[in-house]
């Protein structure tokens, strides 16, 4: 199984989220890459801790918004949204080749991961800008979303990502944020729910059913000094239970 | 002898010279990289256009200014700099990858060519994002500069370039753009510059003296209509002498 | 009738459309307010000219996107959109104080205002930004939108624009962009219809019918030389009708 | 005598300093104009909270430079100095007149405060926008700076601050940053050299001899909770030795 997490997401003066505690839990690394967070030396500073740590890195796209933090949907239309996508992949690669390594696949971030679950012309255009620039890069997504099925589709390596700290539908898919059981917060039943995911390839949907849930990597968040204790947990419940930590790419 | 220009220079719905034009003249385009001016898409669109036609690409790098067009000097530190020129390299040979070339060489835009003229720190920030990105990466700069000197130390390859339609002082340096002689208006006079540049490697001086002048390329401007038949006729006259135009890179 | 054009909208070295030429037919100016175009030196400057020949200054305020010249959709919340349009009608506002007149009108720009038409939460941000800045500060917006019918309610004053060089469906509405008939090109027609609107409050639809268009400004355009010599046309076209041609605000 | 202090210097998601502690120590806010830090929806919010409690608010305008928080100098001409200046403190003016109180005074930031106190061009920019907004608005500097005397010359009301936390050279100056005493790290020396400032006008120099410090505010910070207690100290100190708290303005 793999872990990923987003790292280097602070701007200038800013930061965001500890970075230094998430790169010894996780084998994949979400590098922001400047449009909605990032800055270039956060970049490189990052890409080299990572490489030196043998973690994966991935280029975490997302749209041109710094001051909403690539939260807020943004109607892109194909091409430019394509075009910034390479753009940024071809950004954070450069601080990966001065690392000695190279990106190892793509996220998309906030508002474009969701725009990319469903709409067609932006999950194309994820799909388009990786293609162009490697064929050989896998996608990270959501099982089953708009993305995944055009990736597949275009002949693109999809690899499949669960959240054990939110709550799923009996369908396989996630509890929206607004509805009760979006959020599970205990950090123990976060880092059994991980353990499941990793060993069962299954989940406990929010009406005690039990749903498959065929992810290769968890995503784990950093935060708040509470994610990074649950993350933690997470970790260890997984090594407990005899899970191989590693990088999928 | 080499023919560059500035290309990709608009942003977003404004555009700013005529690419289009310039293509079919030079033989090497330093094109924006989205600090100073240039946008992912007109990015892409320019690395294709040069591409197919056999026109070098090199990275047109510079501040992050947007509104000031990268030509106001900004206080870089060195590690700062060599990040944000390390990045615009990299979003740049996305762009030339998907058109199936790569970056070319690097010349510093704006302020910055002249901060990297003689400020140490800028000019040793280039050098270690070019040593850094790709060592066999030459730089394009002024003949004599703090730039050239450094990048000659490190081991890169220097090519040095020349402004036919810019006045020389005895010493071999520019007129100062505020002082009388710093510009060359007449067309005729500018191509019949480049053309002992090129075949002589001399300049006549702003006091008439014959000022040896060795550069491999020669700087055109396409801003204006103006401009751009002054670098027909630049080209027209070259090629009428002789001589060879070709991409140094 | 009031005349109302976009003026301003370039950025740092970048024009946009013929401000000089607008500014002597309309009686109102929407000038940007550096979200979506627009630089402070480019807002004094056009400020400063506007008061001087007793041209309307109204805030157009837009998202902020230069990247996309504030023509993509961002799905703004009610409060940021209002902070950000409150940010640029201030930001304006200084610049009117300046030229020792005031801001007299808002108008959202783009995307903004085409959300503005139908979006409850960004009509009601534009609302209560110039509810909280002046009660007294008239919004233009299209006829029947929803901003017009939630700033009307709010008591502000709504004034209501119409397009001479737009196809209008036999409901009163646009015809949008994509479909036959969207846009009128002949420069004599469109001022003919500009003179109907003025004159009957009328306009003559795609199917023919005659629809009732109550407005107190017509748009111009004056991003293309034809669309400078088509306002020239509306304009005098609308004087020797004997229409009193006065800003609304 | 006034405390004063800078707020509202986040942006977007990300945050900087204790705006809420802060509130309740000092008497002038000195707010984030969006330039180098601030959004428009903390611009409201601390401006908002400043007007409840009776603190001045002040425009603190900067470079445009988010990336560099506004601490790199940049070669701004006069004319667009002055232009970003007005456009920033038109903006704040906007929220504070939501807050139903006004902008009070006007202090620059980071590398733009440092300009000001030596690059004529710069200061004149800073006073030539105050002048054009609104004459009555004091300048908040370093006595006997550029700025200041521009300002003073100009009749615009210049009032000094000084640092409690920062050594003084026996000509009144500062202590470079890189030099040794530059920085007075024990809270209780700070809040002792506060005292001396309000109750003799004077400053113990690094040399051991006491200096005239004719200051009207004392500026505190806020981004680390010592920095926060530091500045708890300080107050209490001058309560304490019967110094009156209130603003200049």
């Amino acid at each position: 199984m793999d872990l990923n997490a987003d790292l280097g997401e602070g701007f200038g003066i800013w930061r965001l989220g500890d970075d230094e505690a998430l790169l010894g839990l996780i084998t994949s690394a979400n590098v922001a890459c400047g449009f909605h967070g990032g800055d270039p030396s956060t970049m490189r500073r990052v890409c080299a801790a990572a490489a030196e740590r043998d973690v994966a890195i991935g280029a975490q796209v997302g749209y041109r918004d710094l001051a909403g933090f690539g939260r807020r949907h943004i109607a892109y239309g194909f091409a430019e949204l394509r075009d910034e996508v390479t753009y940024q992949l071809g950004a954070l690669d450069a601080f990966c080749r001065v690392a000695r390594v190279r990106v190892r696949y793509l996220k998309p971030h906030g508002a474009l991961y969701h725009a990319a679950s469903t709409d067609e012309a932006q999950a194309a255009a994820l799909v388009a800008a990786v293609n162009d620039y490697d064929h050989e890069l896998p996608v990270l997504c959501a099982p089953g979303s708009m993305l995944a099925q055009l990736a597949t589709g275009a002949g693109l390596r999809v690899v499949a990502e669960g959240f054990a700290d939110r709550g799923y539908l009996p369908t396989g898919a996630l509890v929206p944020r607004s509805a009760p059981g979006a959020l599970v917060t205990d950090p123990e039943q976060v880092a059994a729910r991980a353990v499941r995911m990793a060993t069962e390839r299954t989940v406990v949907a929010v009406d005690g059913s039990v749903v498959p849930c065929q992810v290769e990597s968890i995503c784990l968040h950093g935060d708040t000094p509470g994610a990074v204790r649950c993350a933690e947990l997470v970790r260890a419940a997984l090594v407990e239970a005899g899970v191989t930590l590693t990088a999928f790419a």
